[in-house]
């Protein structure tokens, strides 16, 4: 049995670790998806998708409840990626709204959110889900978690990234108090909502569908989620 | 004379650049501080420091008005590191208090704050200031900044870290409204505020006394802190 101490020592490599069948699934060999094809990035798992400058990715919630850790790095550099800390400073916003640009650690736009049918409740405060993050909350085993996802998913297309840089979680619902304390809630958004992002720069987008189950972010259930990269014309 | 551009390229790399004193002016060859002896950071320049587990470091803010990015290493692997992402959500808040453990990217503390005299408004959400972000402000030739000084301030000691993570942004004032926008305004802190930090483990502390001098974050002027290794009896 691969114990959460191991894979905690592997990840430490940056050598992608992990259960489930991400790693096994990848939407083609080098990551390039058929335009208007629906995937689903199955409850647990996750996914990488490789974006030429000017397309656009449809990331839906099928199901309303689910949160979305989303990626995305320069397709040639992954050392460029898309930074929260840096989209913060740029857009004076916490969250992203629709027309806002994400801009990399390197401050020039990867991806514009130009499209949001949800009420636009996100998240770019909280780390991504990791091995330790299971251990500190008393999981003895292995327990799927998102780091781990996006490592298999650029695995699977052929891929590393030295880090693993704060995600776009989309739908992930952590109310900031005027006293800076924050809520962890289950997601506002419903069954179908789906943002639009579109491509600022050749790059690879992964998304991982949240397998947290012990804190209500998921409504207690992950579930998938589905994405589409748009034909031109729809875009 | 080197441009942004160039300096850009360089830091791309990784490799410290930078046309201020702080590659040339450790604390000492090893990082290690004399106990009880003020050291200053120049305006606009960096310092690391060695600190042993159990080992508290004040900061101060000597004139009031002025930000101190600050980073903290793992001593024998720089790829542990505090993170902000993780530390906001280990806290459940977007701004630490007294008390509060500041945990690395594998979620284990590596620094407790532990006094704070100031009005406890800091940052944990904007990236260091960088080559590129004076360039977006328009600025042509090289511009100090936090994200150089960290890397020439490990360079003095001997050291490299792979990344620049997200600083702990002390007394650094950025409001964050209902509605999820940021301000950037001066610190509400006075002279001769302080903070005193614990490390929770052998770590390397790195300052930037911020050179940001065109937005008002440090009150448009520039100036030194200083900081104390404290002996263990006024720990």
């Amino acid at each position: 049995m691969l114990t959460s101490q191991s894979v905690a020592a592997s990840a430490d490599n940056g050598e992608p670790v992990g259960l489930n069948n991400t790693l096994h699934e990848p939407v083609s060999a080098t990551g390039v998806a058929v335009p208007d094809h629906v995937y689903t990035v199955p409850a647990r798992n996750g996914r990488a998708v490789r974006l030429t400058c000017g397309q656009v990715i449809r990331i839906i919630n099928t199901h309303g409840t689910q949160v979305c850790d989303t990626w995305a790095f320069k397709a040639d550099d992954l050392s460029e990626f898309m930074s929260m800390e840096h989209a913060r400073a740029w857009i004076d916003r916490i969250i992203p709204r629709v027309g806002d640009p994400l801009v990399t650690n390197r401050r020039r736009p990867i991806m514009t959110l130009i499209a949001d049918t949800s009420p636009g409740v996100h998240d770019t405060l909280m780390a991504a889900c990791d091995a330790y993050r299971y251990t500190t909350l008393g999981v003895k085993d292995y327990h799927d978690n998102c780091a781990d996802n996006m490592r298999m998913a650029l695995k699977a297309i052929g891929l590393r990234a030295r880090e693993v840089p704060q995600p776009f979680n989309v739908w992930m619902n952590i109310p900031v108090a005027s006293d800076g304390s924050v809520q962890w809630l289950a997601p506002v958004s419903k069954a179908g909502d789906y943002i639009d992002l579109r491509a600022e720069m050749d790059c690879i987008v992964v998304m991982s569908a949240c397998p947290q189950d012990i804190i209500p972010i998921n409504d207690n259930h992950p579930v998938e989620v589905q994405f589409v990269v748009l034909s031109p014309s729809e875009a």
